[in-house]
């Protein structure tokens, strides 16, 4: 395909993404195909001969599209915002169209320059002192398996470049709450330290956050047994209801045992742009390494998940592709980040970060993460107002967990039940999509607020289609 | 940014992409900045304001561009084939345009369903039985790493749903050839191996391919002292010279042992497409996992890495998010892709393949790969004619190893630094990039075609210049 080719063709897609963009709101939010729809459309052989473009937009909008929870819709409240922001995309395209390859600093200095310049604007951003040194990631499932790689390599002194684990005598243990999210405990497993030496630690059960005197007792038990306590995962806004572990005290007490501290804040990362939440974050600078997801939240487009650390040098010598003897943490004067994570190969992924905070600039962005905290806020007065509902987590940031308990019905499993239920009526309907979960073994209803679309007549709606769902027969 | 707002910009994004592709073959093919350059140009305070797209596009021009080695040049001969054909840069738009969200396969039933059908179509394209099941991951690295978890878990009967790796008696043992892209040792320590226990097998001097009798000795000995062979890497197209490791007879060594065999086929896996290379991969169906990037050779914009497995249930078993007791490879009826690999949120990355195959069409991509073949041909007939010069690695595919040794030059130090100077006076040129590499214990320089735009009469000015270059003063 020639640029003058390649130049008709874009026009054409682009208009077609723009009038799908708009299109959004009159969608059902979600996908409603069955298991195998998609590819009983598309199934054919391998083309052998090109086709039109138009063929292709044609099944983009009979297919593919249908084929799609709409996350960009105003009326998705499901898992986490997952905001893929028009000022992100054209970064993307940017990047699309560029075509770089990062491998090294060389084959494409601007890849890895702008890479450290955003990730330092992030950093300044939401307050972080400067010891803090960050890269960009997929997603927040890497960036924690490359912090307990990490974490395992220093509690071992190095172990790859001996004997590897095997070779290590005390059991190295690692310790998140249950209410940490799944990617957690899958990159201690991956890591290698067994699911023996995982320790979930339970909850408060009002906040859901950590309980610090389990997390004492617990790394002294293992220590005073000749086990190794080698890393703490801290959640910062847990997936269930947003609970923040105490961070500050947690610190401590890893601290007592030269243990790793990774904090998760996948989702509630960007709260830390706005200052008046940067409380619920307190101890985070005496952590080892934190990750959160502008590819949520703050609405730069999947993947873009930032990874900060402060001992680089460490981390340069765990996933280096050099010999050990040889490794540096900057080989002289430039950043490799291949050795700052799995991929050697490197999409630029900091251009979408470039565009988004220079075209929609951070005044606007916290500006709408603020108004988001106001949603959930007034929704949760709504609730707590209403007689046969309860809200039942604190509502720390965005997220409102709810549960509607009909009058006379007090049988927990009925109750379980018909939280799923009016979640399902909910969801059929298309207007709105939201996700029940078991949270400590019962089931609630997570409205999570935070798509970019999302304005308060719009939540005045879900709230009126939540109570309509919840009692059908009224 | 509202869609109407989006689609101003993004049709002065994509005019200025279709001038930057239109003009790269005017510029120079490495980028010559200097360490720092592009950030002091792009150096600032985190942005607060909005700005405009024009004040993006300037510094796009006039700091990005010159910031990137255009590996999208016809002049481009360095490392490894990069292109990103804009067929793919079709399909990557579309994906940020959609901006869907891949956690499950309920989030986005079709980036589920379209991986499984343009994974399928590559494994018929390439002749691969349907033994096979292929997912889309970033890089090869990625793909390794995934293979040797997956290794680990078979040789220790899932040692990481008990005490982990530490807990396993017998010292697990990975082998490769010295010749193994760096990816591979890499991926062998993250996966908690240790150095102690990767065994680099010698490469036969001619053909630089595993030497298999060292590798049967080596596995044979382990396996006499107690030591457990887990698994083998084998090569095909080595980064160095292209060579092809002895895939068949190491199936067969490997399965005395119950070893995994894991398939590196990164550059080289395109050739697959041409069933004339196929004898190449002899042996291929007797492997456990093979992994290969339509995002170099054949041209899918990166990051686009496929990892075939035959043994999906091991694999779900390894990277599934759920407890053990709850894992089944589909959930039912779906492919959770969540559980084939290490990141849970997944870009839409098969709808850049989609792309590319229907719009450039098999057949094309084929005719592409036989032309670049051919190209490496005739270079290597005009290098082993011209006096003075030689082709030090068997030509399998696209890239030719050559030396130039001048009349009267013996001393081997002086020849090495010779190599080094004369393709850093090509690289000063601008017209074209080449790299140097130094293969078992020599430096060589790498000529490695397949750049999308490069021509017969590019490759005929390649030859003159390298010619020019070795002889400045003649």
């Amino acid at each position: 395909m020639t640029p003058e080719e390649f130049r008709a063709a874009a026009h054409e897609l682009v208009d077609w993404i723009a009038d799908y963009r708009a299109a959004i709101p009159g969608r059902p939010v979600r996908s409603e195909v069955a298991p195998g729809w998609v590819r009983a459309r598309l199934e054919g052989d391998p083309p052998e001969a090109a086709e039109r473009l138009a063929d292709l937009i044609e099944d983009l909008d009979d297919v593919v599209v249908p084929g799609i929870t709409q996350t960009q819709s105003p009326g998705y409240y499901a898992w986490f915002p997952a905001n893929a922001s028009l000022e992100s995309v054209l970064g993307d395209i940017a990047a699309s169209g560029l075509g770089a390859l990062g491998i090294t600093w060389q084959s494409a200095p601007a890849v890895t320059e702008m890479e450290e310049l955003v990730t330092d604007w992030l950093r300044e951003l939401c307050g972080l002192s400067d010891s803090w040194v960050g890269s960009i990631h997929d997603t927040a499932s890497t960036a924690c398996l490359v912090s307990m790689l990490v974490a395992r390599e220093r509690a071992t002194d190095l172990s790859e470049d001996r004997g590897g684990l095997q070779a290590e005598p005390a059991p190295l243990i690692v310790y998140a709450s249950t209410q940490a999210h799944s990617s957690v405990p899958k990159a201690v497993l991956l890591a290698g330290f067994g699911r023996d030496n995982l320790r979930l630690i339970p909850v408060d059960p009002v906040t859901l956050a950590m309980d610090t005197d389990q997390l004492r007792e617990e790394m002294a038990a293992d220590a005073a047994a000749g086990r190794r306590p080698a890393a703490v995962i801290a959640s910062m806004g847990t997936t269930g209801t947003t609970a923040f572990d105490p961070l500050e005290r947690i610190v401590e007490i890893a601290a007592e045992h030269g243990a790793w501290v990774h904090v998760d804040a996948a989702m509630a990362g960007s709260a830390l742009l706005l200052p008046e939440c940067r409380p619920l974050f307190a101890g985070i600078e005496g952590a080892d390494s934190f990750g959160w997801n502008p590819h949520k939240w703050m609405g730069t487009i999947l993947d873009c998940s930032l990874l900060y650390v402060r001992d680089v040098e460490l981390l340069v010598r765990v996933f280096s592709t050099n010999p050990s003897y040889l490794r540096s943490s900057s080989d002289g004067e430039v950043t490799q980040f291949k050795d700052w994570g799995i991929p050697l190969g490197r999409r630029f992924r900091a251009i979408k970060l470039w565009f988004h905070l220079r075209l929609a600039g951070a005044e606007a962005i916290r500006h709408r993460l603020r108004r988001d905290l106001a949603h959930a806020q007034w929704l949760a007065a709504q609730i707590e107002a209403t007689v046969g509902w309860e809200v039942c987590a604190p509502v720390t940031l965005q997220t409102v967990c709810v549960r509607h308990v009909p009058d006379g019905v007090d049988d927990p499993e009925a109750l379980d039940r018909h939280q799923q239920e009016w979640a399902e009526r909910v969801n059929a309907t298309g207007r709105a999509f939201i996700t029940p979960a078991l949270v400590e073994g019962r089931w609630i209803v997570r409205l999570s607020i935070g798509a970019e679309a999302t304005q308060r007549p719009d939540v005045e709606a879900l709230w009126a289609l939540c109570q309509e769902s919840a009692l059908p027969d009224a």
